[in-house]
């Protein structure tokens, strides 16, 4: 298997890369439409065919690149089963596996961020969490259908369950991680673990709940522009 | 062992983590003193002492964690050997080996970015190429000692004769890119491989020192305050 991990400095957003070396043939997870042309040459020289483009959400923060990518490769845009996005190729339900040669990508419903999110699990090893699961801290889930409660269940009951070693690969990172792990984050991250009174227990779904609902972020600067956008595949 | 990629996004400057697991000791490659506490948590987080900090040349974009994180947990701060720092700890010679458990640590000189370059061979898997050899890219050569003809030398005899398969973990990228191999920059890196008249073949020496001589580009926005701060070890 190959596997890249690829950063959008604008949207602090990673994208993923997934090949079978012997079919040459790839996925993307979470393409960005403004390194559509980055993907298509990295695509072009490891001499790889696009097949699929997945998406673990329709994002609030930036434009996918899938629509683009689509009518470059003619590759399918895959989507989770409930994302209100008609021109999407596939629907994927909750534990479907996608496989392409000896790459086995494994659906897990982790709604909460939104309503419609997937994190994708790849040959049982590493875990793409998209928006539900960051290094030491989590999608936000204000708006976009999202509930802190519904993702507080998502992280605990899905990701979490996982084994230990399972390498957590997020949707996005703002200080500069790309890796960690399952052990890790059920250990060490703030917004679903407690510091105080013992280190390392899980927080309580309402405490979760509670820290969520007061966050008060302002929207991404791009939400207007890019739901509408996403919900048409990215074609802008 | 663990291997961490970490990403200052200010100077788009890569650090790496490396430990063995057994011992639970560590080094770190190119620390910015901007994500020492980062860096410090991650470390405190993982359980691992830190032994090394190991620089692969004087920065002229960003200032070294080294000094700050030698203060906070007494690890040594090893450069290469004709680095002019003298508050360094370690001089290393090239092919000179590193060992900490089971991470094998071999200096590859590669100057030319800086007349003091190293890039760092991991376990014969994995080349830290600094600012020698970028993802389709590499260094520039027109400050702090730097020479064109020297950087084609060690790019194209000291790194694309290691393995293809070797992964190649640059000090900084700029589109990205986390990790490529020797195979592919052999192969794709456009300014050490021509385009024409034979796409994959390498440019002749004397091209890339015109090329590397007409870049123009204006200094690090940092220079005047980070080359003389690493100098000292980065103690500001």
């Amino acid at each position: 298997m190959l596997f890249r991990q690829l950063f959008d400095a604008e949207s602090s957003t990673y994208t993923y890369l997934i090949a079978d070396r012997t079919l040459k043939q790839a996925l993307l997870v979470d393409p960005v439409l403004e390194q559509v042309e980055r993907d298509r040459q990295l695509l072009n020289e490891l001499g790889l065919t696009l097949k699929y483009c997945l998406e673990t959400h329709i994002h609030a923060d930036h434009i996918t690149g899938t629509g683009k990518l689509r009518e470059i490769t003619e590759c399918l845009g895959i989507v989770p089963e409930n994302a209100q996005i008609a021109c999407a190729d596939r629907w994927m339900k909750d534990k479907e596996v996608l496989q392409l040669g000896n790459v086995i990508v494994e659906a897990i419903a982790t709604p909460g961020h939104t309503d419609s999110h997937f994190a994708y699990l790849v040959n049982r090893k590493a875990i793409l969490t998209g928006d539900a699961l960051f290094i030491r801290g989590c999608g936000r889930t204000d708006f976009q259908s999202g509930d802190p409660g519904t993702l507080y269940d998502s992280v605990t009951q899905r990701l979490f369950t996982l084994p230990d070693e399972t390498l957590v690969y997020p949707g996005h990172d703002y200080r500069g991680h790309t890796v960690s792990t399952i052990a890790e984050e059920k250990q060490y991250n703030p917004r679903f673990v407690g510091r105080t009174p013992q280190s390392g227990s899980l927080r309580d779904r309402s405490e979760f709940i509670t820290f969520m609902t007061n966050l008060n972020l302002p929207n991404p600067k791009k939400m207007m522009e890019a739901v509408p956008a996403n919900e048409q595949c990215g074609n802008v």
